[in-house]
């Protein structure tokens, strides 16, 4: 106990605060708290369902593919591919803690994860299906049958079950234990001092005002380009898409800094391909600050503490195909 | 030990065997039998590079894209997506109990899995990179870099160790302890009367002359359609492809019936979506025999059995790319 407190003594010491009072209730992000509750039955369902292929026209797209959960959920290439190899218009959120998000799309036009999950099934650059024709493939494939019926206790199967067992997988991919988090828990020795000082920076210049909370953001709406005009590689517009106000032309949800290492490359065009880069750029344009090369370095250090436990589970075996599931072609 | 010889009479008898002699070392079909031993480190590095599309041109395309492990180890459409969405002129053969196979691919132009790993990554059609980019990838990431040199002792990484390691992994993807592997080994009740009469068919009406051996196949080159053309809707060649000779035109390696339940559509160029299907086409034109509606039934009842174990083993976390590593665009 006596070491725990030295420990935070220090810890707060190291951040320039006063030992005395510190806790990590005062500090402007937070540790990743996993689910305390989940539906198990649902969850090993919207495994399956995250990672079915069959949920595309072309049998090929799965959730996976582009929120891949061996790259930190995400695709790593600028903006995704869809159908037929179509360029997306965005760049891919990373699905890691996206339960954390206020709301869901660079856009905030799906309130939550269920809300979300049915999006890029129907939309015709992505995996360009239809919810009708997704549910005749579950309907078809016996072992889902079953297992949706025990889920849902219904004989049909709808959209809703659908996205309401991804959405309980989704709940699932949370990242604790970052060594950030550590250190937030007390672990004084979890960050070197560059990493401090980069958190530190971090939060003097301003960072901290839009990147806070448990993610790290995802919990509002900004400007892309406050203090000098960003010029985007992407034709998105982001917030003023869904509400038709000028006023938030170019406002997108701040995106989740956590395990922001994996999830190059940046911005909602995906033209930041370094930490380094997202940062210069970022100060510059949100904060009117130029970070010189040495401070740029440890704000970058310090956000890659914030690369936590990584999902871990079986890759999950998908039910074959019944000889009455309908069989996609790619190429039509 | 006594219920054990029981069994076993039981078993011979139901397939119209003399109870007394027998033993699962007179049936055509063997038991897969797990490797022995393997490299651990090299299967896992081998894992994460089965698992990372930056082995492609696009920074999309895996080795598990078309050889899915959740699907059978194939991607269950007729003939695969390649870079920008090329339709491949071949369905992808699965890669479970490849390592069975007499040699690999469809003209068996690779000896063995080694040879086999490096095409599809320098494949114009396929993932379109070059084993120098591949390899300059791989050298950018610093886990990668460690690992390799930890494995191969080297300061260098090249394509013969990327292959070693994928070729190592793949050693491990045998399918283990399915029904029919259980009633060989002595189980009597493992299969069903039907089953065993499938069994019995497929061994009297000569499928078995070509589809034995432990991979159920894999073993020989055999011309499609012996006693009826087989008018394809690929342009493959088969075998002359790699001979030059026109004797082998339209002779492709009799695939696996392994786990061939989950690796539908069938046939090199994937015309044939469902086993029962299969089996007719494969009678008509292979053996001159037009199975009844009951027969193929029972013949698809004893192929369903062919199913497995399929790997298991926690999702793969890939190293993330540093700075220097080149970023895929594949849009260009």
């Amino acid at each position: 106990m006596r070491s725990r407190l030295l420990s935070l003594a220090l810890a707060a010491a190291a951040v320039g605060m006063t030992g005395a009072a510190w806790s990590q209730s005062q500090e402007p992000i937070q540790p990743i708290v996993p689910p305390k509750q989940v539906d198990l039955g649902m969850v090993e369902l919207g495994k399956k369902l995250f990672f079915d292929p069959r949920l595309s026209k072309s049998g090929f797209i799965s959730c996976n593919s582009c929120h891949n959960l061996s790259m930190g959920g995400t695709d790593n290439i600028p903006t995704s591919i869809g159908d037929k190899w179509q360029q997306g218009p965005i760049n891919a959120p990373t699905v890691l803690n996206s339960s954390l998000n206020f709301v869901q799309f660079w856009d905030g036009r799906a309130a939550d994860l269920k809300a979300q999950a049915g999006g890029p099934i129907a939309n015709p650059g992505e995996m360009a299906f239809s919810h009708t024709l997704a549910i005749g493939i579950l309907e078809s494939i016996p072992a889902y049958q079953r297992t949706f019926k025990k889920i849902f206790g219904k004989d049909r199967i709808d959209i809703d079950q659908v996205t309401a067992a991804i959405a309980e997988f989704e709940k699932t991919l949370v990242t604790p234990n970052s060594r950030f988090d550590q250190w937030l828990l007390g672990r004084a020795d979890a960050l070197t001092a560059d990493e401090l000082a980069g958190y530190k920076l971090f939060k003097e210049s301003g960072c901290v005002a839009c990147h806070n909370g448990p993610a790290v953001g995802g919990n509002s709406f900004q400007k892309m380009g406050i203090v000098q005009p960003y010029k985007a590689t992407s034709p998105a517009e982001g917030r003023s898409a869904v509400t038709g106000k000028e006023i938030d032309r170019f406002s997108f949800k701040v995106p989740t800094l956590r395990n922001v290492e994996l999830t190059y490359p940046y911005f909602h065009d995906g033209a930041a391909n370094t930490l380094g880069e997202a940062v210069d750029i970022m100060g510059r344009l949100q904060l009117g600050k130029t970070f010189t090369k040495a401070e740029n370095e440890r704000i970058v250090a310090f956000l890659k503490t914030l690369t936590g436990d990584q999902p871990s589970f079986m890759l999950p075996i998908l039910p074959p195909s019944s000889d009455a599931t309908p069989r996609p072609n790619p190429f039509k």
